[in-house]
């Protein structure tokens, strides 16, 4: 059970005074509760554990007096300068630091960002997790895979409820994303309200016929609101972010277009409403539809249950049966839409899937936009399904996605009706959050009250004053295999560096009682040169070696660490000199 | 000097009738010329041996007969997926097999895509190159750096000019693209007129006066062309490419807004127009100059001595000389608009630059947009440039910058004034070349008249067809350090392991006489783990070793093959099973 709010007055039970010290000058001992100033003086202190500086992992963590909770717990995929990593956890150091204090995670969508990292922080502390009804689906299903569901304790919430979590009453409120289910949060304590709006934007015309509640925004905002912090990711953009009904029509050209051929959708999983807008499509066109794609499905099958996704009866048939039907009764939906290596559509792309060939009767739609970093694996993808002989349509010739973030004017709209009095931009790298707070001095918050922030940032505020004067540990904790946290930035170095050069071991067997070479030198490199003179090169490197070992031999003893590091830098630089390549040198001395 | 087409004349020399064989049809033995079929009969051979598939190291071989010719020689840099390659060249087998045909190579324009792999090439062949003045300029550079300018020879040509190379004559046409002096070409032989038109765009207000020559390109249609060749890079998008003029307007404004802080201008090293127009606002607004990075000092001393770039007297100074002036008064222009790691703006990004400090008085200007695959480092470059509290425009929400080539209109405008009868898009991916080949259909070539080729392909071109049935080599040739083609696809795929698992190396002495071993086995990794009970993990590895050791000694005989191949497979598969990680394992056994 998480340690209740009013356990703290047990805190006075054993105070007592005690006497000055001689020399000090003589101060009250305070009881803990009187020494504290009055309820409404206490600032509220908000710690960045991630989403900024970058596009993931998004964790935030709000304290007032001996009360935290946590909103969001993400998790972010490997750059390419992370190679071998798996998946980039938070740093969760103040929050197992200050376990007794927390009262409560509150999450608010059920993409990967910002639930991935749940699994492994329950495995670190014991606390409520807050969530939607398909938010809470999702994370059900990462819970069982780590074994974590017979103990966590998951609490389905809905836009409108509020959560009492210590000194804080959270409340959801609903928005607009690409996902069902998506809350804002309006967090209210002693020293005022903060609102937090989530990923979101605004739309008119949802598939799900709910638009973002900017009636409670503007509500809290006549309340009055302390401070805001908003999505970031679209700051740059100028404009509205379409609807996601527009992608409908879209979808409904291109089926039109495909005609007899085969239709295969590459998107987002979590995107039910996407999913919603083939399904529907597929049907007018007397479509059956099959799924491609674990994560596809998963988030189908729980989305379906939990009655987010309407699917006609019978429509479904799996991957299998496709063959079965003719090619213009099929619908293939599958995941890839970021040319990731190992997904279903990058498999299909390269003939490598087992079950679904590419032919000239495809007509592939990629209904997504690559995120920043990916557009070459996409590009990848899309040239190998053209070679395949497929139509293909993706979003820079065609309108097959739309955005989930708020642009500039949405942006503004929020910002306008809340009016807060302190204004934080967050998710999102520097650039977006810059590009937000502009947007805050457009609509007349003070340049100084406007508050730039990075991961481990902590900053505290009171109904006068913002600042940013402490600091919380945020790196980043790679998950590498079975290892959390076991490949540091050590290792990731030397992946660089044997992934630009290689390396060369050099081997020998000495003899300490006269220092002579047994056997040996022997080198194996790899990664590194492949060429015609090898061997000569490696030949004149053993001779250096020889040499740097009767260096440093003397009176027939051997001195084995200055031979070994002569070996790594001396190797290292003639090896340079000659190829103009530097291999990790990894000397390996056997002693006899 | 290069053989001509007159000395094929000594080909009938010895050419004698042979009796035919028994058994076999009677054939009249020809010599060569009496066999050939008419002349206008013969086809033209079009080999792409790089540029497409890609961006980067365009190089194609025009054949007519004996004669051969070479359009542009350029290079890549590497992807992600090539670690420690330093550049990226076109493969010249096919070149060097036929050197005694090459009568020449034509150059379109100056980037490095295009001329970069020619010192190269020169070291395999000898051939006069052939470019506008600027274009010769910028290669001579590149000659005198590999020490080739004594040798090379390189003729200047203008647009207008006819060049004879064997059967081939070739014409240069001016284009626009985002470099000065670049140009089309309009290849004739025998067989018919095939139009390249190199990287292009149609830009009505260029920078120095001079619109791409439509007259000539539609002169050349009304002629007849059997085959046109366009840039395919921009055939995504819709509309025509604006003006440069528009990134001047763009400058005057941001340069107002900069008012008295210092401004710094990112930008390709070769677009001289755009360094043109920062030089001519800077004026304007009473601000020296100071140019960072060696490519773009390079580049601007060859532009301003041929003339291409107009510098007012005594606005140039140095690096060293910006901290003697007023921010107000300087522009520093730079290299790194791309992010390279290397380049003057990320290292002033990384405060990592000897004479440039960014300060909140600076205002950055990123003229340019990412390459695809840039994108991160751009934005990494942007984020920490406004963490050190520079102001920075860049393309996501300014205009500053315009592509150099052409879109839909202005492919299809080309496309109908030379109306060809055959069609290959060129320069790009498979999605470039499909997005224009639709360009080609749209204006009614018919469809069997276009042909989407790969590197590799070698296009047989006569009056009546077009076919693409044989294939040269056509493979990407690395240069890494010293070596030229020395590292391939097995040290890459090694490099990609390395970097993703690292390697652990084990060694041990052997004494051969009777199987034991003497020293060892040591176990050393790198790029590997790093856990608190990896000391357990490599003394279980290296029991594996000894145990693995014992099973291939029998009677006192060790079988060394066996026991290293053993040791290499079960100590990665040991590995695995203990931390999901797959290091290369090395063994080397030392024999005593």
């Amino acid at each position: 059970m998480p340690k209740q709010k009013n356990d703290l007055a047990s805190v006075r039970v054993g105070t007592k005074m005690t006497p000055a010290r001689k020399g000090r000058p003589v101060r009250e001992p305070r009881t803990r509760k009187e020494g504290k100033p009055k309820k409404a003086e206490k600032p509220i202190r908000v710690s960045f554990l991630g989403g900024l500086n970058e596009i993931g992992k998004n964790i935030t963590v709000f304290e007032y007096d001996e009360d935290m909770f946590i909103l969001d717990c993400g998790l972010c995929f490997p750059d390419t300068d992370m190679p071998g990593v798996d998946l980039v956890l938070p740093d969760f150091t103040y929050i197992t630091r200050n376990a007794d204090k927390i009262r409560g995670i509150v999450i608010t969508h059920g993409h990967e960002d910002h639930i991935g990292g749940l699994p492994y922080l329950l495995k670190e502390i014991h606390a409520p997790v807050y969530a939607t009804r398909l938010t809470a689906g999702l994370i059900m299903g990462k819970l069982k895979e780590h074994n974590l569901d017979k103990t966590a304790v998951l609490q389905v919430i809905k836009p409108g409820d509020t959560i009492k979590l210590g000194a804080f009453t959270v409340e959801a409120i609903h928005v607009n994303h690409s996902i069902p289910d998506p809350i804002g949060v309006a967090i209210k304590c002693a020293a005022g309200t903060i609102i937090h709006t989530g990923d979101f934007k605004i739309d008119s015309t949802p598939i799900d016929g709910e638009i973002i509640d900017l009636a409670r925004f503007a509500a809290l905002g006549k309340e009055g609101v302390l401070c805001l912090m908003t999505d970031s990711t679209n700051a740059e953009r100028a404009g509205y972010t379409e609807s996601e009904r527009k992608v409908g029509g879209s979808l409904e050209h291109l089926f039109s277009l495909a005609g007899h051929r085969r239709v295969i959708v590459a998107t987002f999983a979590s995107n039910i409403h996407r999913v919603q807008q083939i399904i529907d499509v597929s049907e007018k066109q007397g479509r059956k539809v099959a799924l491609s794609g674990r994560s596809l499905e998963n988030v189908v099958a729980v989305a379906a249950e939990l009655g987010y996704l309407k699917v006609p009866d019978g429509i479904i048939i799996s991957v299998d049966e496709v063959r079965k039907y003719p090619d213009e009764q099929v619908t293939l939906i599958t995941t890839g839409s970021q040319g990731e290596p190992m997904s279903a559509l990058t498999r299909m792309s390269s003939s490598d899937h087992r079950k679904v060939q590419i032919t000239p009767n495809d007509v592939v739609i990629i209904s997504a936009t690559p995120i920043p970093g990916n557009e070459k694996t996409v590009g990848k993808v899309i040239d190998d399904l053209l070679k395949l002989g497929a139509e293909v349509f993706y979003n820079q010739m065609y309108d097959v996605h739309v955005s989930g973030h708020a642009r500039q004017e949405e942006l503004k709209m929020i910002l306008s009706i809340v009016h807060p009095k302190f204004f934080i931009p967050v998710h999102g790298e520097r650039k977006h959050l810059t590009a937000n707070a502009a947007l805050g001095e457009a609509i007349g918050i003070p340049t100084s009250n406007i508050l730039l922030v990075e991961n481990g940032t902590q900053v505290t505020l009171t109904k006068k004053e913002i600042k940013a004067d402490t600091t919380v540990p945020a790196g980043r904790v790679f998950v590498d295999g079975y290892g959390v946290g076991d490949v540091g930035n050590i290792i990731l170095r030397d992946r660089k560096k044997l992934s630009e050069d290689g390396l060369v071991a050099v081997s020998m067997a000495i003899d300490t009682v006269n220092g002579e070479i047994v056997s040996g030198p022997v080198m194996e490199s790899r990664g590194f040169v492949y060429v015609r003179d090898s061997d000569e090169l490696f030949h004149d490197a053993c001779d250096l070696v020889e040499e740097i070992t009767a260096r440093y031999t003397r009176n027939g003893k051997i001195d084995i660490p200055a031979t070994k590091n002569h070996i790594r830098d001396e190797v290292a630089r003639f090896m340079y000199e000659r190829t103009k390549r530097s291999p990790i040198v990894v000397p390996i001395l056997l002693e006899l």
